[in-house]
């Protein structure tokens, strides 16, 4: 056995997952493996000033598991759920959080001393921790998409993750595929994710069971405690309705990565989220749709997986934007 | 008057422009001034060889003019009218030359005794074009999109052009806007094209032309010579049928920008190709599908603007290709 010499403390870096109802935090050391774990309700009604004081103890509180002090820690990675300016470090517009231009980055670093942080939209930073160490690192260029209670994404070309201008690339939850359909959340008509996420689904099935009592039509489905397992699982069982609010999901989502295929050349499209995990009643459609709508040149090549991460996802991603080119250095890149 | 001095000679960049219909090719000088044109017609049908060799008799022939010879050429370099691989210089598939996996980076530099040939998509070299020295040198984010007989498009990334995994990126003319619309050329469904690209437009016109005339309803429009321009006028002058054709075509392509909005988030859009030019009556409605369908926030910072270049933008961004990193110096970029 070798001794445990004393050395330089080794350098920890801490990720962030500020969503709308959790903040979820990690330490992690230089090999990525995670030294310990923090959890807490975000409550973003209590306004900006409580919620960066909730991501600063949980960061404490992680560091001091890992036996660490601010000084051990090589800078604070944050993905936040919503728009944000990747250079600046500011949270331009997240409806979860119900925040407007604030500037995480700023009030982070300073509450810790000044300590390095660096803050990206929440599917970016998911989208670098699957091309670092997850299903995306077999390929260059490659769309992440999560599916859950809605649909977002992060676009991996040559290798990096691409921001777009001001940091909003990547939303192809809000793709239109159907001008004239149910209305979305963020206002617009007939996007993806009113058919294909988590609570697409949910409503679909919803309007179609209010449909089918008015029509006397059979179904299994029952308004109380509807879910999306609720769905698949009356689908697999021949369900007509399930089935049919399934296909329109498959058909949406496989037509909004059909259009990407075909405008951006991707060779892989992976999926995460919790939605499709282990979904075939979801799966095999959305793949025959996709397969059938995009160009054949361009989507023979493309390869549709799983996410390779779990639940980690949002922290390690996080913690990794400490090891990427840091916003100022990346020039032109955003 | 200064005296003309003999010294080394200046070198000279040569661009060439390879559509399904004509061969435009043109010497330029250092400063990306044209110094002599030539132009014959492609005839695909006589084969590879044959176009080959009246790419390289035009070659020669702007060089002689330019009292040049393939010494003073520091290179050739083509946009050819179907999907490429800039790598290897290699046509992939072309349907209006009927060429596929044509190796015609190495064809052309043989003929010409082993010159630097680079080659790439006709789409892309337009963007590079319009990226150095046309309407998109005040962008570094901007999808450039030719509306002619047909609709391509090519990306522009952190001031570079994306050719994606395959160099296929860019073919905005084959999103999906209607699932159930009319066939594409390609075989699909509802693409942009098919209502929003030239041919597209007359195509429906004569449709509505048709169905008009067994509803008896009136219209100025007439099936012979039925041109963009005829619609256009007719939309302008109030005919019915014409200004609903020319509604459908600025939705589509609207829509399909909207989606390129919310997921690549741009600048910029830069339209170029014959069809949109002076066309108001296409380019307003154009403009306000695309800001009504796309997220405000990555929208309202994203400008429609003309192409700079007429119809030079093809040899122009050929001869550019040369002064871009070289494929094999690019690395991961494609």
């Amino acid at each position: 056995m070798s001794a445990n010499l004393p050395g330089p403390p080794a350098p920890i870096f801490v990720g962030v997952d500020l969503g709308g109802t959790s903040i979820r935090v990690a330490a992690f050391d230089a090999s990525m493996e995670i030294l310990s774990r923090s959890e807490t309700r975000t409550r973003a009604e209590e306004g900006v000033e409580a919620v960066v004081r909730r991501i600063v103890d949980c960061i404490r509180a992680v560091l001091r598991d890992a036996s660490a002090t601010i000084d051990d820690a090589s800078g604070i990675g944050i993905g936040a759920a919503g728009l944000t300016d990747w250079r600046s470090g500011t949270v331009l517009l997240a409806s979860n959080l119900q925040w407007r231009d604030v500037p995480l980055k700023r009030l982070v670093s300073q509450a810790l001393g000044g300590v390095r942080v660096e803050v990206d939209k929440d599917t970016n930073v998911a989208a670098l921790a699957e091309a670092r160490l997850g299903a995306g690192q077999a390929f260059q260029h490659f769309l992440y998409v999560t599916v859950g209670t809605g649909i977002g994404g992060g676009l991996v070309l040559d290798g990096m993750v691409y921001r777009g201008a001001t940091g909003g690339a990547g939303d192809v939850g809000h793709v239109v595929v159907d001008p004239n359909g149910p209305v979305c959340g963020c206002g617009g008509r007939g996007h993806v994710e009113v058919f294909a996420s988590g609570s697409g689904i949910v409503a679909r099935a919803r309007e179609g069971l209010r449909q089918a009592a008015s029509k006397d039509t059979a179904t299994h489905l029952t308004p109380e405690g509807l879910t999306t397992q609720a769905v698949f699982d009356a689908a697999r069982a021949g369900d007509a309705l399930a089935a049919c609010v399934v296909e329109r999901a498959a058909a949406s989502l496989g037509l909004g990565l059909a259009n990407y295929v075909n405008v951006n050349n991707p060779e892989a499209i992976v999926i995460g989220g919790g939605v499709l995990q282990g979904a075939d009643v979801y799966w095999a459609p959305l793949e025959c749709e996709l397969r059938r709508q995009a160009l054949p040149p361009l989507v023979e090549i493309v390869q549709l997986v799983p996410a390779g991460l779990g639940a980690d996802v949002g922290v390690v991603g996080a913690a990794l934007l400490l090891a990427e080119p840091a916003p100022e250095e990346a020039g032109g890149k955003l």
